[in-house]
């Protein structure tokens, strides 16, 4: 179509990176890009702490459950959802407590998975690669802590960005008509559909495990979702001061 | 630095369309986009519904608050969160219940953000006009019963999509350094970015009301975030059967 979505459609998750770091003109450039993202009402609720220091990215790997690669890294970025920063500059017109809301914790966590995925197509566009950690939430506390993370502020995912050390394949998506619907909701689809993508990923999972693994979609999400994870996040986020009320 | 960058760095809002359809490629390119953005554990737990029918369009504008542009957008996309497919794809596994929790929730939110701000950027890239409806969430529950979403699927969002016909000028942002910390999060230069920020809001907000709104940032946040606003988003997930717990 065009070399943006060239390169969209060319995205994987890189877990492996070169020991070189990440210039600040291309922080600047991936920071920005991040900025410009669309802001429910302009609140621009959410902050980026970047990571370098060795010894962060060693307690933060550890936090998100041992994944290495966080600290082969040259650039840990924690993404955050901050009412924080609002509530700071609503004070002078007499807002003392902000509405902390379910509402609004959607719009913050909107916001910063925006702008976040803005710095992932920045990153890859100047031949970085980047991989989404969901893993800090295995500890948000710990992490609140080691950043000094405030009240109504917290980590919603990581992401380590630097140069590829490796080309994995590419990991086949759910066929297009099992995500895009038309007029309205259809379920009658997704038997078909969701056999040929269990296909598809046990194909690749073959490929890339050199047949070593052999399991399908359906599988996965089964065990994925079965199973409680983070069962600390509610009252994690209740005592962040983000009330799901 | 790159096309890319350059394009996401151009990024507006558009609020004014041509009479002009969107093509079949294009609506292809855009989806296909969205897919291939990162997934937590590859649950791929958004749908989006794309609407063309002009009734359909009506409502939802009216249901976000008499938006007009989301009638006159030839394409409107609602995005939703969607734990309700992999619910199904987990049956013949023996799951009868998928856990549905605050963490859950979090990464299918998160999901559908990543998704459409990749079809944002292709969009763009291909000289589209796009711009984000949270006005959606005014009324959850009518938009569900429009778009028939069952259970664990909610409307997170909405994104007009069309050829733009408007140029309106770039809305500034944050200064970057009060977005982007590093090693941790630091409170002690919010004043001054704050202030430097509601600067140039008061002069952006004058040039583009042609003289007559002339407000800052700070004044704009204390009377959003004072103020409750879609306080049923709590008790509609519940309904919808995702269980913030």
């Amino acid at each position: 179509m065009n070399p943006t979505i060239n390169q969209i459609l060319d995205h994987r998750s890189i877990r492996k990176f070169k020991n070189e770091p990440i210039s600040k003109e291309q922080i600047k450039a991936v920071i920005e890009s991040a900025q410009m993202a669309s802001s429910s009402s302009n609140m621009q609720a959410y902050t980026v702490i970047g990571i370098t220091s060795p010894e962060k990215k060693r307690l933060l790997a550890e936090y998100a459950g041992n994944q290495a690669y966080i600290e082969e890294a040259p650039l840990f970025l924690v993404w955050c959802a901050d009412l924080n920063r609002i509530s700071i500059a609503s004070k002078p017109y007499g807002v003392d407590e902000i509405v902390s809301s379910t509402e609004n914790f959607i719009a913050a966590t909107v916001d910063v998975a925006l702008a976040a995925q803005n710095a992932a197509i920045a990153a890859e566009s100047l031949g970085l690669g980047i991989v989404y950690i969901g893993g800090i939430r295995n500890k948000p506390k710990e992490v609140c802590e080691l950043l000094k993370l405030p009240k109504l502020v917290y980590p919603v995912f990581g992401m380590c960005i630097g140069v590829p050390d490796q080309k994995p394949i590419k990991r086949p998506r759910l066929p297009l008509s099992a995500v895009y619907h038309e007029e309205e909701y259809d379920t009658a689809i997704y038997e078909e559909q969701i056999n040929l993508y269990d296909e598809s990923i046990r194909k690749y999972t073959i490929e890339r495990s050199g047949g070593k693994q052999d399991t399908c979609w359906s599988k996965e999400m089964a065990a994925k979702i079965s199973r409680p994870i983070r069962e600390h996040m509610r009252s994690f986020l209740n005592e962040q001061g983000f009330k799901l009320e």
